[in-house]
Protein backbone atom coordinates (compact mmCIF):
# COMPACT_ATOMS: atom_id res chain seq x y z
CA UNK A 1 0.00 0.00 0.00
CA UNK A 2 0.97 3.45 -0.86
CA UNK A 3 -0.57 6.79 -1.21
CA UNK A 4 -0.59 9.23 -3.91
CA UNK A 5 -1.69 12.99 -4.04
CA UNK A 6 -3.39 13.99 -6.84
CA UNK A 7 -3.51 17.40 -8.18
CA UNK A 8 -6.80 17.36 -10.73
CA UNK A 9 -8.49 19.31 -13.03
CA UNK A 10 -12.10 19.36 -14.47
CA UNK A 11 -15.06 20.32 -16.22
CA UNK A 12 -17.66 20.25 -13.65
CA UNK A 13 -20.96 20.00 -16.90
CA UNK A 14 -21.23 16.10 -17.19
CA UNK A 15 -21.20 15.40 -13.43
CA UNK A 16 -23.66 15.00 -10.67
CA UNK A 17 -20.37 16.92 -8.13
CA UNK A 18 -17.29 15.85 -6.93
CA UNK A 19 -18.84 12.73 -4.73
CA UNK A 20 -19.37 9.42 -6.14
CA UNK A 21 -23.25 8.50 -6.41
CA UNK A 22 -24.93 5.46 -7.36
CA UNK A 23 -26.28 5.47 -10.74
CA UNK A 24 -25.22 9.00 -11.36
CA UNK A 25 -21.94 10.44 -12.97
CA UNK A 26 -19.20 12.16 -10.61
CA UNK A 27 -15.69 12.93 -10.86
CA UNK A 28 -14.63 10.82 -7.88
CA UNK A 29 -16.12 7.66 -9.65
CA UNK A 30 -14.70 8.56 -12.76
CA UNK A 31 -11.15 8.32 -11.41
CA UNK A 32 -12.02 5.24 -9.38
CA UNK A 33 -13.50 3.46 -12.65
CA UNK A 34 -9.99 4.73 -14.57
CA UNK A 35 -7.97 2.91 -11.13
CA UNK A 36 -10.13 -0.27 -11.12
CA UNK A 37 -9.07 -0.52 -14.96
CA UNK A 38 -5.21 -0.15 -13.45
CA UNK A 39 -5.95 -3.57 -11.19
CA UNK A 40 -7.38 -1.93 -7.65
CA UNK A 41 -9.96 -3.78 -6.77
CA UNK A 42 -12.18 -1.25 -4.22
CA UNK A 43 -10.20 2.23 -4.94
CA UNK A 44 -11.14 5.39 -2.65
CA UNK A 45 -10.25 8.75 -4.21
CA UNK A 46 -10.70 11.45 -0.86
CA UNK A 47 -11.15 14.54 -2.44
CA UNK A 48 -10.23 17.86 -1.00
CA UNK A 49 -13.40 19.70 -1.77
CA UNK A 50 -16.76 18.19 -2.60
CA UNK A 51 -17.64 20.48 -5.40
CA UNK A 52 -21.14 20.74 -6.24
CA UNK A 53 -23.18 19.56 -9.49
CA UNK A 54 -21.79 21.67 -12.40
CA UNK A 55 -18.87 22.89 -10.75
CA UNK A 56 -15.49 23.09 -12.26
CA UNK A 57 -11.96 22.79 -10.90
CA UNK A 58 -8.56 23.86 -11.71
CA UNK A 59 -6.66 22.47 -8.80
CA UNK A 60 -8.83 19.74 -6.77
CA UNK A 61 -6.61 17.92 -4.53
CA UNK A 62 -7.17 14.44 -3.59
CA UNK A 63 -5.32 11.21 -2.37
CA UNK A 64 -6.18 6.92 -2.29
CA UNK A 65 -3.76 4.23 -1.31
CA UNK A 66 -3.71 1.82 -3.46
CA UNK A 67 -2.42 -1.91 -3.38
CA UNK A 68 0.13 -1.63 -6.38
CA UNK A 69 3.25 0.45 -6.47
CA UNK A 70 3.24 3.25 -8.91
CA UNK A 71 5.91 5.70 -10.08
CA UNK A 72 3.87 8.79 -10.00
CA UNK A 73 4.62 9.57 -13.60
CA UNK A 74 3.32 6.48 -14.75
CA UNK A 75 0.49 6.52 -12.42
CA UNK A 76 -0.64 9.94 -13.70
CA UNK A 77 -0.06 9.28 -17.53
CA UNK A 78 -2.32 5.56 -16.88
CA UNK A 79 -5.03 7.16 -15.17
CA UNK A 80 -5.25 10.07 -17.54
CA UNK A 81 -5.44 7.61 -20.68
CA UNK A 82 -8.31 5.72 -18.94
CA UNK A 83 -10.30 9.10 -18.38
CA UNK A 84 -9.46 10.08 -21.78
CA UNK A 85 -10.29 6.53 -23.46
CA UNK A 86 -14.14 7.19 -21.49
CA UNK A 87 -14.45 10.37 -22.36
CA UNK A 88 -14.27 11.96 -18.77
CA UNK A 89 -13.49 15.38 -19.07
CA UNK A 90 -11.15 14.75 -16.62
CA UNK A 91 -6.85 14.77 -15.88
CA UNK A 92 -4.43 14.24 -12.98
CA UNK A 93 -2.13 17.36 -13.70
CA UNK A 94 0.42 15.78 -11.25
CA UNK A 95 1.00 12.47 -8.91
CA UNK A 96 3.11 12.49 -6.40
CA UNK A 97 3.96 9.78 -3.57
CA UNK A 98 3.00 10.70 0.20
CA UNK A 99 3.02 8.96 3.43
CA UNK A 100 -0.48 8.75 5.65
CA UNK A 101 0.32 11.65 7.57
CA UNK A 102 -0.98 13.75 4.44
CA UNK A 103 -5.25 13.66 3.68
CA UNK A 104 -6.18 15.72 1.13
CA UNK A 105 -9.52 16.97 2.90
CA UNK A 106 -8.62 17.26 6.70
CA UNK A 107 -4.73 18.01 6.20
CA UNK A 108 -6.12 20.72 3.86
CA UNK A 109 -5.96 24.70 5.75
CA UNK A 110 -6.92 26.98 2.63
CA UNK A 111 -9.26 26.46 -0.16
CA UNK A 112 -9.65 29.14 -3.21
CA UNK A 113 -12.66 29.54 -5.16
CA UNK A 114 -13.21 32.15 -7.98
CA UNK A 115 -16.67 32.73 -9.36
CA UNK A 116 -16.63 34.06 -12.84
CA UNK A 117 -19.08 36.90 -14.62
CA UNK A 118 -19.86 37.77 -18.10
CA UNK A 119 -22.02 41.22 -17.81
CA UNK A 120 -23.45 41.25 -21.26
CA UNK A 121 -26.69 41.25 -23.33
CA UNK A 122 -25.32 38.57 -26.10
CA UNK A 123 -25.20 35.55 -24.98
CA UNK A 124 -21.95 33.46 -24.49
CA UNK A 125 -20.58 31.24 -27.57
CA UNK A 126 -16.76 30.46 -26.34
CA UNK A 127 -17.18 30.96 -22.86
CA UNK A 128 -20.69 29.47 -22.59
CA UNK A 129 -20.54 26.65 -19.52
CA UNK A 130 -17.98 28.44 -18.26
CA UNK A 131 -19.12 31.93 -16.66
CA UNK A 132 -22.27 33.41 -15.50
CA UNK A 133 -23.56 35.80 -18.05
CA UNK A 134 -25.33 38.21 -16.27
CA UNK A 135 -27.33 40.33 -18.81
CA UNK A 136 -27.19 43.42 -16.69
CA UNK A 137 -24.42 46.13 -15.89
CA UNK A 138 -22.66 45.21 -12.53
CA UNK A 139 -20.54 48.07 -10.61
CA UNK A 140 -17.92 45.91 -10.15
CA UNK A 141 -15.92 48.57 -7.50
CA UNK A 142 -19.28 48.37 -5.49
CA UNK A 143 -19.49 44.86 -5.82
CA UNK A 144 -15.57 44.84 -4.02
CA UNK A 145 -16.56 46.97 -1.62
CA UNK A 146 -19.53 45.26 -0.55
CA UNK A 147 -17.51 41.52 -0.19
CA UNK A 148 -15.51 43.16 2.41
CA UNK A 149 -18.45 42.76 5.12
CA UNK A 150 -18.22 39.46 4.60
CA UNK A 151 -14.24 39.00 5.66
CA UNK A 152 -13.59 37.42 9.17
CA UNK A 153 -15.46 34.94 11.29
CA UNK A 154 -19.40 34.85 10.82
CA UNK A 155 -22.92 32.60 11.29
CA UNK A 156 -22.61 32.42 7.49
CA UNK A 157 -26.69 30.89 7.94
CA UNK A 158 -28.06 33.24 5.27
CA UNK A 159 -25.20 31.92 2.62
CA UNK A 160 -25.60 28.13 3.19
CA UNK A 161 -28.25 25.63 1.64
CA UNK A 162 -30.81 24.17 3.42
CA UNK A 163 -29.15 20.82 2.26
CA UNK A 164 -25.71 22.16 4.30
CA UNK A 165 -24.67 18.96 6.28
CA UNK A 166 -22.01 21.13 8.11
CA UNK A 167 -22.27 20.90 11.87
CA UNK A 168 -21.60 24.77 12.33
CA UNK A 169 -22.96 27.50 10.42
CA UNK A 170 -19.70 30.01 11.61
CA UNK A 171 -17.12 30.23 9.47
CA UNK A 172 -13.52 32.30 9.03
CA UNK A 173 -13.52 34.03 5.46
CA UNK A 174 -10.02 35.13 4.71
CA UNK A 175 -10.06 36.86 1.38
CA UNK A 176 -13.14 38.18 -0.50
CA UNK A 177 -12.34 40.16 -3.71
CA UNK A 178 -14.45 41.12 -6.97
CA UNK A 179 -12.22 42.31 -9.89
CA UNK A 180 -11.93 42.54 -13.63
CA UNK A 181 -9.73 40.70 -15.78
CA UNK A 182 -9.27 41.76 -19.69
CA UNK A 183 -8.86 38.12 -21.71
CA UNK A 184 -8.41 39.63 -25.62
CA UNK A 185 -10.91 42.88 -24.95
CA UNK A 186 -13.31 40.97 -23.01
CA UNK A 187 -14.01 41.93 -19.24
CA UNK A 188 -14.81 39.11 -17.36
CA UNK A 189 -15.66 39.73 -13.50
CA UNK A 190 -13.70 37.41 -11.19
CA UNK A 191 -15.11 36.98 -7.92
CA UNK A 192 -12.51 35.39 -5.88
CA UNK A 193 -12.36 33.48 -1.74
CA UNK A 194 -10.22 32.05 0.32
CA UNK A 195 -11.09 30.17 2.99
CA UNK A 196 -10.54 27.03 5.29
CA UNK A 197 -13.35 25.50 4.44
CA UNK A 198 -17.13 26.47 3.57
CA UNK A 199 -21.13 25.99 4.12
CA UNK A 200 -22.81 24.31 1.08
CA UNK A 201 -23.63 26.71 -1.78
CA UNK A 202 -21.60 29.35 0.08
CA UNK A 203 -19.64 30.75 -2.64
CA UNK A 204 -22.27 30.69 -5.31
CA UNK A 205 -24.75 32.69 -2.62
CA UNK A 206 -21.97 35.56 -2.08
CA UNK A 207 -21.91 35.28 -5.60
CA UNK A 208 -25.77 35.94 -6.24
CA UNK A 209 -25.53 38.78 -3.12
CA UNK A 210 -22.93 40.51 -4.96
CA UNK A 211 -24.60 40.67 -8.47
CA UNK A 212 -27.55 42.56 -6.67
CA UNK A 213 -24.63 44.80 -5.08
CA UNK A 214 -23.74 45.05 -8.77
CA UNK A 215 -26.70 45.79 -10.35
CA UNK A 216 -28.08 48.49 -7.48
CA UNK A 217 -30.83 46.59 -6.23
CA UNK A 218 -29.18 46.11 -3.22
CA UNK A 219 -26.71 48.60 -1.48
CA UNK A 220 -23.78 47.34 0.66
CA UNK A 221 -26.02 48.00 4.05
CA UNK A 222 -28.66 44.94 2.42
CA UNK A 223 -25.48 42.81 2.56
CA UNK A 224 -25.17 43.70 6.11
CA UNK A 225 -28.49 42.94 6.90
CA UNK A 226 -28.81 39.68 4.98
CA UNK A 227 -25.92 38.09 6.64
CA UNK A 228 -27.14 39.48 10.45
CA UNK A 229 -30.53 38.08 9.78
CA UNK A 230 -28.96 34.81 9.96
CA UNK A 231 -31.55 33.14 7.81
CA UNK A 232 -31.84 31.27 4.30
CA UNK A 233 -34.67 33.67 3.07
CA UNK A 234 -32.36 36.80 3.41
CA UNK A 235 -30.14 35.52 0.90
CA UNK A 236 -30.32 37.07 -2.71
CA UNK A 237 -31.06 34.29 -5.93
CA UNK A 238 -27.72 31.82 -5.87
CA UNK A 239 -25.67 31.90 -8.73
CA UNK A 240 -25.46 29.30 -10.97
CA UNK A 241 -23.27 25.94 -10.83
CA UNK A 242 -20.87 26.41 -14.14
CA UNK A 243 -19.49 30.14 -13.22
CA UNK A 244 -17.73 28.37 -10.38
CA UNK A 245 -14.59 27.03 -10.01
CA UNK A 246 -12.07 25.61 -7.47
CA UNK A 247 -8.63 26.65 -8.35
CA UNK A 248 -6.25 25.37 -5.70
CA UNK A 249 -6.11 23.58 -2.10
CA UNK A 250 -3.29 25.13 0.36
CA UNK A 251 -1.81 23.09 2.68
CA UNK B 1 -32.09 49.31 -47.47
CA UNK B 2 -30.03 50.26 -44.58
CA UNK B 3 -26.20 48.77 -43.66
CA UNK B 4 -25.75 47.53 -40.57
CA UNK B 5 -22.10 46.54 -39.12
CA UNK B 6 -22.09 43.45 -36.75
CA UNK B 7 -19.01 42.47 -34.31
CA UNK B 8 -19.25 39.06 -34.35
CA UNK B 9 -18.04 36.44 -31.50
CA UNK B 10 -18.88 32.67 -32.14
CA UNK B 11 -17.08 29.00 -31.53
CA UNK B 12 -16.24 27.40 -34.59
CA UNK B 13 -16.56 24.03 -33.25
CA UNK B 14 -19.69 23.06 -35.19
CA UNK B 15 -18.84 24.80 -38.10
CA UNK B 16 -17.15 24.23 -41.59
CA UNK B 17 -16.11 27.72 -41.43
CA UNK B 18 -17.22 31.36 -41.59
CA UNK B 19 -17.88 31.26 -45.76
CA UNK B 20 -21.99 29.62 -46.48
CA UNK B 21 -21.90 26.35 -47.85
CA UNK B 22 -24.51 24.06 -49.11
CA UNK B 23 -25.60 21.38 -46.97
CA UNK B 24 -22.68 22.23 -44.65
CA UNK B 25 -22.70 24.23 -40.79
CA UNK B 26 -21.57 27.70 -41.53
CA UNK B 27 -21.53 30.86 -39.57
CA UNK B 28 -22.13 32.82 -42.35
CA UNK B 29 -25.11 30.92 -42.90
CA UNK B 30 -26.34 30.82 -38.98
CA UNK B 31 -26.69 34.64 -39.13
CA UNK B 32 -28.29 34.62 -42.44
CA UNK B 33 -30.80 32.00 -41.41
CA UNK B 34 -32.12 34.66 -38.11
CA UNK B 35 -32.04 37.42 -41.09
CA UNK B 36 -34.95 35.33 -42.95
CA UNK B 37 -36.71 34.72 -39.74
CA UNK B 38 -36.72 39.03 -38.99
CA UNK B 39 -38.20 39.01 -42.68
CA UNK B 40 -35.50 39.66 -44.40
CA UNK B 41 -35.84 37.47 -48.11
CA UNK B 42 -32.21 37.23 -49.50
CA UNK B 43 -29.83 38.42 -46.53
CA UNK B 44 -26.27 38.37 -47.53
CA UNK B 45 -23.60 38.34 -44.54
CA UNK B 46 -20.47 39.84 -46.08
CA UNK B 47 -17.45 38.95 -42.91
CA UNK B 48 -13.98 40.55 -42.89
CA UNK B 49 -12.30 37.20 -42.32
CA UNK B 50 -13.52 33.92 -43.71
CA UNK B 51 -12.44 32.03 -40.90
CA UNK B 52 -11.64 28.40 -41.69
CA UNK B 53 -13.66 24.65 -39.73
CA UNK B 54 -13.15 24.64 -36.30
CA UNK B 55 -11.20 28.57 -36.19
CA UNK B 56 -13.11 30.60 -32.93
CA UNK B 57 -13.62 34.12 -33.77
CA UNK B 58 -14.31 36.64 -30.69
CA UNK B 59 -13.93 39.73 -32.88
CA UNK B 60 -15.19 38.46 -36.16
CA UNK B 61 -16.83 42.22 -38.09
CA UNK B 62 -19.29 41.87 -41.08
CA UNK B 63 -21.87 44.01 -42.57
CA UNK B 64 -25.62 43.27 -44.42
CA UNK B 65 -28.45 45.17 -46.07
CA UNK B 66 -31.31 45.22 -44.90
CA UNK B 67 -35.04 45.95 -46.55
CA UNK B 68 -36.90 46.60 -43.01
CA UNK B 69 -35.19 49.51 -41.04
CA UNK B 70 -34.22 48.52 -37.84
CA UNK B 71 -33.10 50.19 -34.25
CA UNK B 72 -29.37 48.72 -33.95
CA UNK B 73 -29.99 47.44 -30.51
CA UNK B 74 -33.18 45.68 -31.27
CA UNK B 75 -31.88 44.29 -34.49
CA UNK B 76 -28.89 42.83 -32.51
CA UNK B 77 -31.04 41.57 -29.62
CA UNK B 78 -33.60 40.20 -32.30
CA UNK B 79 -30.95 38.31 -34.27
CA UNK B 80 -29.15 36.99 -30.87
CA UNK B 81 -32.62 35.20 -30.16
CA UNK B 82 -32.99 33.57 -33.11
CA UNK B 83 -29.57 32.50 -32.87
CA UNK B 84 -30.16 31.59 -29.59
CA UNK B 85 -33.42 29.32 -30.32
CA UNK B 86 -31.54 27.71 -33.29
CA UNK B 87 -28.79 26.33 -30.71
CA UNK B 88 -25.86 28.34 -32.62
CA UNK B 89 -22.92 29.47 -30.62
CA UNK B 90 -22.85 32.98 -32.47
CA UNK B 91 -23.45 35.97 -30.87
CA UNK B 92 -23.73 39.63 -32.50
CA UNK B 93 -22.16 41.90 -29.74
CA UNK B 94 -22.47 44.90 -31.35
CA UNK B 95 -24.90 46.65 -33.85
CA UNK B 96 -24.60 49.91 -35.66
CA UNK B 97 -26.19 51.28 -38.77
CA UNK B 98 -23.37 52.52 -41.39
CA UNK B 99 -23.23 54.28 -45.01
CA UNK B 100 -22.32 51.95 -47.69
CA UNK B 101 -18.81 53.52 -47.56
CA UNK B 102 -18.35 50.91 -45.34
CA UNK B 103 -17.68 47.31 -46.42
CA UNK B 104 -16.64 44.63 -43.71
CA UNK B 105 -14.08 42.85 -45.38
CA UNK B 106 -12.40 45.69 -48.40
CA UNK B 107 -12.71 48.40 -45.64
CA UNK B 108 -10.56 46.22 -43.47
CA UNK B 109 -7.06 47.34 -42.64
CA UNK B 110 -5.71 45.18 -40.31
CA UNK B 111 -6.92 41.86 -38.81
CA UNK B 112 -5.71 40.40 -35.57
CA UNK B 113 -5.43 36.77 -34.57
CA UNK B 114 -4.39 35.09 -31.98
CA UNK B 115 -3.31 31.25 -31.42
CA UNK B 116 -3.73 29.21 -27.77
CA UNK B 117 -1.52 26.66 -27.04
CA UNK B 118 -1.38 24.67 -23.63
CA UNK B 119 1.82 22.85 -23.71
CA UNK B 120 1.48 19.51 -21.00
CA UNK B 121 1.52 15.82 -20.41
CA UNK B 122 -2.29 15.86 -18.86
CA UNK B 123 -5.25 16.16 -21.67
CA UNK B 124 -7.36 19.17 -21.70
CA UNK B 125 -10.79 19.62 -19.61
CA UNK B 126 -12.18 23.42 -19.26
CA UNK B 127 -9.95 24.38 -22.18
CA UNK B 128 -11.04 21.50 -24.35
CA UNK B 129 -11.60 22.63 -27.88
CA UNK B 130 -10.23 25.78 -26.66
CA UNK B 131 -6.66 25.26 -27.15
CA UNK B 132 -3.66 23.44 -28.87
CA UNK B 133 -2.76 20.54 -26.19
CA UNK B 134 1.24 19.75 -26.67
CA UNK B 135 2.55 17.86 -24.87
CA UNK B 136 5.92 18.37 -24.79
CA UNK B 137 7.75 22.12 -22.70
CA UNK B 138 8.09 24.67 -25.02
CA UNK B 139 10.76 27.47 -24.79
CA UNK B 140 8.37 30.56 -25.23
CA UNK B 141 11.77 33.05 -25.65
CA UNK B 142 12.89 31.02 -28.35
CA UNK B 143 9.60 30.70 -30.07
CA UNK B 144 9.19 34.49 -29.78
CA UNK B 145 12.81 35.23 -30.89
CA UNK B 146 12.69 33.09 -34.20
CA UNK B 147 8.49 34.69 -34.75
CA UNK B 148 10.81 38.07 -35.35
CA UNK B 149 12.34 36.78 -39.21
CA UNK B 150 8.99 36.48 -40.66
CA UNK B 151 7.94 40.14 -39.72
CA UNK B 152 7.87 42.25 -42.76
CA UNK B 153 6.73 41.56 -46.34
CA UNK B 154 7.53 38.22 -47.38
CA UNK B 155 6.48 35.57 -50.25
CA UNK B 156 5.44 33.30 -47.83
CA UNK B 157 4.21 30.34 -50.37
CA UNK B 158 6.01 27.90 -47.55
CA UNK B 159 2.99 29.20 -45.12
CA UNK B 160 0.11 28.96 -47.32
CA UNK B 161 -2.52 25.89 -48.13
CA UNK B 162 -2.07 24.42 -51.45
CA UNK B 163 -6.01 25.34 -51.33
CA UNK B 164 -5.35 28.94 -51.14
CA UNK B 165 -6.91 31.48 -53.54
CA UNK B 166 -5.20 34.93 -53.31
CA UNK B 167 -3.62 35.72 -56.23
CA UNK B 168 -0.25 36.26 -54.83
CA UNK B 169 2.13 34.70 -51.99
CA UNK B 170 3.40 38.20 -50.95
CA UNK B 171 2.17 39.60 -47.58
CA UNK B 172 3.40 41.91 -44.85
CA UNK B 173 3.61 40.62 -41.34
CA UNK B 174 2.80 43.98 -38.87
CA UNK B 175 3.60 41.47 -35.80
CA UNK B 176 4.30 38.27 -34.63
CA UNK B 177 4.56 37.68 -30.82
CA UNK B 178 4.65 34.72 -28.70
CA UNK B 179 3.67 35.15 -24.93
CA UNK B 180 2.78 33.58 -22.32
CA UNK B 181 -0.30 34.96 -19.97
CA UNK B 182 -1.30 33.19 -16.42
CA UNK B 183 -5.10 32.36 -15.94
CA UNK B 184 -5.42 30.48 -12.34
CA UNK B 185 -2.23 29.32 -12.28
CA UNK B 186 -2.35 27.79 -15.72
CA UNK B 187 0.26 28.87 -18.60
CA UNK B 188 -1.06 29.27 -21.59
CA UNK B 189 1.12 30.40 -24.28
CA UNK B 190 -0.06 33.00 -26.82
CA UNK B 191 1.02 33.86 -30.48
CA UNK B 192 -0.61 36.85 -31.96
CA UNK B 193 -0.52 38.15 -35.12
CA UNK B 194 -1.27 41.14 -36.94
CA UNK B 195 -1.92 41.39 -40.62
CA UNK B 196 -3.56 43.69 -43.31
CA UNK B 197 -4.84 40.25 -44.48
CA UNK B 198 -3.32 36.73 -44.35
CA UNK B 199 -2.99 33.62 -46.81
CA UNK B 200 -4.99 30.32 -46.30
CA UNK B 201 -3.87 28.59 -43.40
CA UNK B 202 -0.85 31.25 -42.39
CA UNK B 203 -0.90 31.50 -39.17
CA UNK B 204 -1.68 27.77 -38.38
CA UNK B 205 1.72 27.00 -40.24
CA UNK B 206 3.23 29.94 -38.22
CA UNK B 207 1.97 28.29 -35.58
CA UNK B 208 3.10 24.61 -36.26
CA UNK B 209 6.55 25.91 -37.64
CA UNK B 210 7.09 27.93 -33.58
CA UNK B 211 5.76 24.58 -31.96
CA UNK B 212 8.85 23.29 -33.73
CA UNK B 213 10.86 26.37 -32.55
CA UNK B 214 9.83 26.08 -29.14
CA UNK B 215 10.28 21.67 -28.64
CA UNK B 216 13.85 23.11 -30.65
CA UNK B 217 13.15 20.39 -33.23
CA UNK B 218 14.09 23.62 -35.30
CA UNK B 219 16.21 26.54 -34.71
CA UNK B 220 15.66 30.16 -35.62
CA UNK B 221 17.85 29.45 -38.67
CA UNK B 222 15.41 26.50 -39.72
CA UNK B 223 12.34 29.04 -40.00
CA UNK B 224 14.69 31.22 -42.14
CA UNK B 225 15.33 28.40 -44.47
CA UNK B 226 11.41 27.00 -44.72
CA UNK B 227 10.53 30.91 -45.16
CA UNK B 228 13.22 31.45 -47.98
CA UNK B 229 12.56 27.88 -49.34
CA UNK B 230 9.33 29.41 -50.97
CA UNK B 231 7.88 25.78 -50.95
CA UNK B 232 5.13 24.18 -48.99
CA UNK B 233 6.57 20.80 -48.03
CA UNK B 234 9.03 23.12 -45.83
CA UNK B 235 6.57 23.93 -43.93
CA UNK B 236 6.23 21.96 -40.30
CA UNK B 237 2.93 20.31 -39.52
CA UNK B 238 0.08 22.83 -39.47
CA UNK B 239 -1.32 23.48 -36.54
CA UNK B 240 -5.37 22.34 -35.37
CA UNK B 241 -8.06 25.02 -36.64
CA UNK B 242 -9.53 25.06 -32.71
CA UNK B 243 -6.14 26.73 -31.15
CA UNK B 244 -6.82 29.89 -33.47
CA UNK B 245 -8.74 32.99 -32.67
CA UNK B 246 -9.92 35.97 -35.41
CA UNK B 247 -9.63 38.64 -32.39
CA UNK B 248 -10.22 41.44 -33.95
CA UNK B 249 -10.43 43.58 -36.91
CA UNK B 250 -9.25 47.21 -37.80
CA UNK B 251 -10.63 49.50 -39.88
Amino acid sequence: MARYRFLIEYDGAPYSGWQRQEDRPSVQGAIENALRKLGEEQPVVQGAGRTDAGVHALGQVAHSDLQRPWKPFRLMEAVNAHLRQDGQPVAILECEERDDEFHARFSAIQRRYVYRVLSRRAPLTVERGRAWNVKTPLDVEAMDAAAKILLGEHDFTTFRSTECQARSPVKTLDTLDVTTVKQHGVDIIEISTTARSYLHNQVRSFAGCLKAVGEGKWQAGDLRRALEARDRVACAPVAPAHGLYLVSVGY
